[in-house]
């Protein structure tokens, strides 16, 4: 194998403690007005990220998919509140998934069909992406954002 | 297993192949030039790129770790050229990891130790977030990016 389900689900804590810190640096009254060449908002970007990580995860587990998107500004301590309260549930849905169903294709939100190792990644990815996109609209904003490697 | 070394190496190949175009799509005449809130240009984040991808997998293959950076700008046509050549570089050097390897300890580059499937990943993610501020460069000078789902 490449890596065990254990360290893939140690890794991607590691990316949404790191992801958690860039929401946080960011200053709340740009969150959901600042952007660049007109794309999202940081804060549109992490209520994605919001719809995908655990609700996947959900899915994958349970096979329950819930495909909401939460659309409305909230403050940046509400994201950060469910956040927190993914990462619990995240840890609890992995430890549910038997270990052959990664290499299985499911349809992930009814839409998107694939193995699933590959929609886990896709997800993680995702996150990865628009938090780099985080970071430049951080520096665009004057604000130092957090090291990239820094995972703890 | 969460997933096999063959089907990390398609995913990889998979974002290298959208990375290319992230930079194909780039002007040559901002590629060295532009940047947001004191960043690296993007040319400087691709010449990152290629000194750890295709360098990271010869180390972790061979043993021997080839840690110049590129500093000079290039034609965008000569980045492409040795993103093109890393691709069959990878392929090869991929192959010749025993399996056993990926849960095994190295040091990147004589200064970053850790188990071999996380240097991957890091490598790998690290590619998706310097991508993911190209995605940011290419909006703000008025470019249409890649979609990010597309991988083939």
């Amino acid at each position: 194998m490449f890596i065990s389900p254990e360290a893939m689900l140690e890794h991607w804590q590691g990316h949404r403690r790191l992801t958690r810190r860039v929401i946080d640096a960011f200053p709340e009254d740009k969150l959901f007005t600042f952007s660049i060449g007109g794309m999202r908002t940081f804060g549109q970007l992490a209520l994605e990220l919001l719809s995908i990580g655990v609700p996947m995860m959900k899915g994958i587990a349970t096979d329950t998919w819930d495909a909401r998107v939460e659309a409305d500004a909230m403050p940046k301590a509400e994201i950060l509140r469910r956040w927190d309260e993914g990462t619990e549930v995240l840890n609890s849905l992995w430890r549910q998934i038997p270990v052959e169903r990664f290499g299985q294709e499911r349809t992930a939100f009814g839409q998107y069909p694939g193995k699933v190792h590959d929609l886990i990644l896709y997800g993680i990815d995702n996150e990865i992406h628009h938090r780099g996109q985080g970071y430049v609209y951080l520096r665009a904003l004057g604000v130092d954002p957090p090291h990239f490697y820094e995972r703890a």
